[in-house]
């Protein structure tokens, strides 16, 4: 049986391990200060394909097929897919893995998909329901601009809280078999609405739900943020980063010593003018599965909270006044000794 | 460990039971054949709220408020909410259940998602990751409408293979302690696209994935339709339905004789003019969790499969000439002996 402990968190004793990931970006995040932990980038926003979305989907696939790959694996391995993104009804993970043949499990937890779906993989895996079971999502800026904002064509200006979406996919292979990188627990996280209401400031939305996750954290786990090498959430970007340091430290948690959030690692804000920072399911998707998983697997990075950050608007619920709920999902990842 | 059988099918031999479920409904499903089997109609199609969005987030708070009532918990027993809804970005469900306090776990499979949702909890319930757990969706034919085809003003031609979105909302609360009515097994389903590229024909794009899922579990517990009570399939309308049959009598497998579609059920297709039948995420949603669950209940029913197709289309992928990626999802319910 899984292992509970505390209120939410899951701990997988018998043993969750990544096998594999793969990361894939477009050509401003191929040009960050991530570029060298990147699997592949695509230098033209279309991916070869016709249209944003069907680049979207074509980044989803190229994430599980190097993941696969790297870990010498063929679709036939995988006993399940899960997989979302931001687009509406989700059609970046839909005719992304279209052609898998492999059983699909689609979610939704906006910009906190990964570590939602990763959650989800591994309690399928540590309770004997799969094997070996994939975890994929993607954003990207064109797709994401047209369908929540506006026509690129139009040129607008963007405000100063305002978050670039990335361009990128991460795909994750989790399995019982055993690998250097564990996913050791997994923390669900409820909705929380702080009441902002500025589509233009999701980081401030954000911050509370990512505060409450951590904050379960620590209390089912009895841990403090100087147990970690670093604690990383999804896109934050720097308006909600601070939010965060101020939510915790009111709980008196001090979280500025060791925590990064992946859109803020993504880019290099000032020169490539991304404003509040980078956002989307592909940050964390793509940060985790490059330089996240690469480092724990040299054994450079050995044990990490990633706390994926979603707001869980739509252009309808903003247009008719809503504030934006949000929420956050928290997977502990650690690199095994002697593996 | 979760026991699975054959290639794709999960046995839950531990006992994942449905404690309690609550099934609300519309004016013009409230006037169907199942108008009895509903645990509240509602007559104003806004249900007092000020948009039809927000008229869906209700729906499903009234479905698990009203199904927490029956089964004599309150918020405090839930430890995950599994929930989504055909909205951009899953609003009726993240609306719908903000206030909360529970994990929240969203999910995205079209008009599956009921069984999907039902599927994953059962999952974390046996697998020990959670005690109690709740499965929503919902769907309204107002917001369907404005969403995926025509505003409602201009009073548009339906084709004879359109189906009308079903306004409900289902709630089913899943836990370890015994019930009457087991979840006994659930099969995840692989992404079947034929190349169906009418919208308004998604009986038969889903037809393909419902053959492709049932089989899978034909096989892996080598069961026949004549094993079941009945065979419950989600919204296939009158189009998939004889498609089902089809496919499936091509691999020696009658299925006529047991079926019944939930979108066929739930209206009265010449009377209420619904041309093909139902559809939408309520439709199996508000069947499984009134007319199927009372009748196990009941012991009216004593073996059941309940299998959810979901066409993952978006306007967009219509738009840029996508054909329909669909998928089914399918958990076998039962009545236990001498509970």
């Amino acid at each position: 049986m899984i292992k509970r402990t505390g209120k939410r968190t899951l701990l997988f004793q018998n043993g969750v391990y990544m096998r594999a990931a793969a990361a894939v970006a477009g050509k401003k995040e191929g040009e960050g200060p991530l570029k060298s932990w990147f699997d592949k980038i695509f230098e033209d926003e279309y991916m070869r394909e016709d249209s944003f979305e069907k680049a979207e989907s074509m980044l989803q696939k190229e994430a599980l097929q190097l993941a696969l790959k790297k870990g010498h694996l063929s679709h036939d391995h995988l006993q399940y897919c899960f997989a979302g993104d931001l687009l509406n009804q989700c059609i970046g993970s839909s005719f992304g893995v279209r052609d898998l043949g492999v059983p699909f499990l689609g979610l939704y937890g906006a910009c906190s998909t990964m570590a939602l779906s990763l959650g989800i993989a591994s309690v399928f895996v540590e309770g004997g329901a799969a094997e070996t079971a994939a975890a994929v999502t993607s954003s990207h800026f064109c797709s994401s601009e047209r369908q929540f904002r506006f026509p690129l064509e139009y040129g607008s200006q963007r405000t100063p809280t305002a978050q670039w979406t990335v361009t990128a996919a991460g795909a994750v292979i989790v399995s019982s078999h055993k690998a250097p990188v564990k996913v050791a627990s997994y923390t669900a996280g409820e909705i929380v609405d702080f009441g902002v209401k500025d589509a233009n400031n999701m980081g401030a939305a954000m911050a509370p739900a990512a505060a409450s996750t951590l904050l379960h954290y620590f209390e089912d786990t009895g841990q403090s943020p100087s147990d970690f090498d670093c604690i990383f959430t999804g896109d934050l970007g720097a308006v909600g980063t601070s939010l965060l340091y101020e939510l915790l430290a009111r709980e008196g948690v001090d979280l500025s010593k060791n925590h990064r959030d992946c859109g803020l690692m993504i880019f290099e804000r000032k020169r490539q003018d991304v404003h509040a920072g980078g956002s989307g399911c592909g940050c964390i998707g793509s940060v985790l599965s490059g330089y996240i998983f690469k480092n724990l697997e040299a054994g450079k990075l050995r044990r990490v909270l990633c706390c994926g950050t979603g707001a869980l608007l739509s252009t309808v619920s903003t247009g008719q006044g809503e504030s934006i709920p949000s929420v956050a999902h928290c997977v502990e990842l650690t690199r095994e000794e002697n593996i």
